[in-house]
């Protein structure tokens, strides 16, 4: 039982007294105590693969912003390593693979039995699960399949992920076969973070915005749909930054939760969306503003969402370079927000 | 007079007997005839601010391709140049600023006249004019205010202009001035650009897309409305990219055009804008694909658009490793498209 369960509450369409807040990235980034964990270690990959480090730092949330979810710190690139294909950290850079998925027979060589690649991952959700105690719920998460394969075919960050799209034009057959092979590890991946105990998981489709509707539709939608179907046990929250164009299309899948960038006005998506709880949007920017504008700027975003069916988050992860005690203002702008307001 | 004045009428929403067509950055990046040029000189910028050659490479994509206009070979940092603030080209990385706007002193220090500093993009006109002896319409263009404020703060490329935002939100004013100045000194450079014989300019608003609709009505908006009005002589295109949420407020500006990127349904294009000409907007990677996948995704979308009120291009810029002789089968697709489908 969880003392606090407005989060869950929230996510089912069920009555809160007060809007649960938490923040994406926020485990890690922005804490002097991460930091101080961080350079601890070897390396970011040494960290993501270390089950009481990432206990503690998915603790430091909640126990210094006062967050009402703890989300486990990991990377949503640990499906690709454990699918076959490694990925290093390059400081600065962000993710690199050394090598890429080309042709039929780099897809063919990929596992899909992933569970025993992930022990750390499990471990680490256990140890957390047993730390956080009932306080909140925990959330467990994985990347979308069109975002991972993206990094797959790519090798890297890009502004175009041109490669993995020209993918999705010159070989849609291949495309379609990876795509099921992430879809599958993803689901069997999730599964096996519920049994661990995590209460709600998200999905972070964070290159959906260099795809068409049309594309989206035919490469990335299924995929999203098989998962929100497979995962029956716990809330899902869909969440693909930029793609503007497919809230509708999210409406009508099993997922409980639609996250939002701040590109979306909160009452163009309620219309949009009318059946679903809606998650976010607050531009990160906001926090690195002066307190008054914090407030301001968090008010009128709450006003617009109203206070049910809704999870306060910002439109995607905090900055590294944002003041922990501004984001610690914001959870508190929220957390003391009157709901008859 | 013009030969083939297609793309003209199609802005001023004139009848036209076939769909014009251009692409963005087709002057320069695909044509192996550019290439050559590119490596007669020492780097980028020497290109950029040498009048024979920006003429030569400028009319290769009418000659090669057979499009339906030229827009003159520049880059939109040459504004922030002429203000006073200098930039480099970086091979492979792209632009980066030595020195960044950082506080009210160094806006004060800007400069707003800067025609005098541009006189190799007048004189490229000029001689580009010439050489077009009437065949197709020249483009003129520039940077939207918003997007040089983006790079004149952050320096350089970046996927949240975070530092740009950052300003937006702590020093409103001061953003306010930086961008009247950028606004100013644009005018006063298109205006030129007019003397000089272009027939049509459009607004490049690469980074709108990282901003929420609040900040861009506040502080892109009215900077976009600003040159619409001043440049009455000849019509004007504004493309803001990945700004899906902006164009109902295009609609209501003085522009001929507005500009979409691959993201934007056309069929909701034209529910949102009725009285304006669109133009857009093949995702690029479409390029990659076979010819009958290129015809296909091509010949759907002038349908979906329809032949009037319409100019056809990619949603944003040809990618650098695209062959040209696809770009040159995507040109005649649409040219061969008879409007009478």
């Amino acid at each position: 039982m969880l003392t606090n369960n407005l989060l869950l509450r929230a996510a089912k369409g069920e009555y809160v007294e007060r809007i649960p807040v938490w923040m994406m990235r926020q485990a890690g980034r922005i804490l002097p105590e991460y930091r101080a964990v961080r350079s601890s270690v070897n390396g970011f990959k040494e960290l993501v693969k270390h089950p009481e480090l990432i206990c503690e730092v998915t603790l430091q949330p909640v126990d210094i912003l006062g967050v009402d979810a703890a989300i486990i710190f990991s990377d949503i690139l640990v499906i690709p390593e454990a699918m076959g294909l490694n990925y290093e950290m390059v400081e600065s850079k962000g993710p690199l693979f050394p090598k890429t998925i080309q042709q039929s027979s780099d897809v063919t060589q990929l596992t899909t039995d992933v569970v025993p690649n992930l022990q750390y991952v499990f471990d680490a959700l256990k140890l957390t699960k047993d730390a956080l105690n009932g306080r909140v719920p925990l959330i467990g998460f994985a990347g979308a399949p069109w975002t991972i394969f993206a990094y797959m075919i790519e090798g890297k960050g890009s502004k175009t992920f041109s490669q993995a799209k020209k993918m999705l034009y010159t070989d849609p057959q291949l495309s379609h076969l990876l795509l099921d092979k992430i879809t599958t590890s993803t689901i069997a991946y999730l599964k096996e973070q519920v049994s661990c105990g995590v209460d709600i998981v998200q999905i972070f489709d964070s290159w959906a915005g260099v795809l068409s509707k049309a594309q989206y539709v035919e490469f990335a939608l299924p995929y999203m749909q098989r998962i929100t179907e497979a995962i029956s046990e716990v809330p899902v929250i869909l969440f693909a930054k930029d793609a503007h164009y497919i809230l509708k299309e999210f409406g009508q899948t099993n997922c409980a939760v639609i996250g939002l960038d701040w590109t979306i006005e909160p009452q163009k998506a309620r219309e949009e969306v009318s059946r679903k709880t809606l998650q976010g949007n607050l531009d990160p920017c906001v926090l690195y503003a002066d307190k008054q504008t914090i407030k301001t700027e968090t008010e009128r975003m709450l006003q617009a969402f109203g206070s049910q069916n809704y999870i306060c988050n910002l439109g995607h992860g905090v900055y590294p370079d944002v003041d922990f005690e501004k984001a610690k203002y914001f959870i508190e702008v929220v957390q003391n927000y009157s709901i008859s307001k």
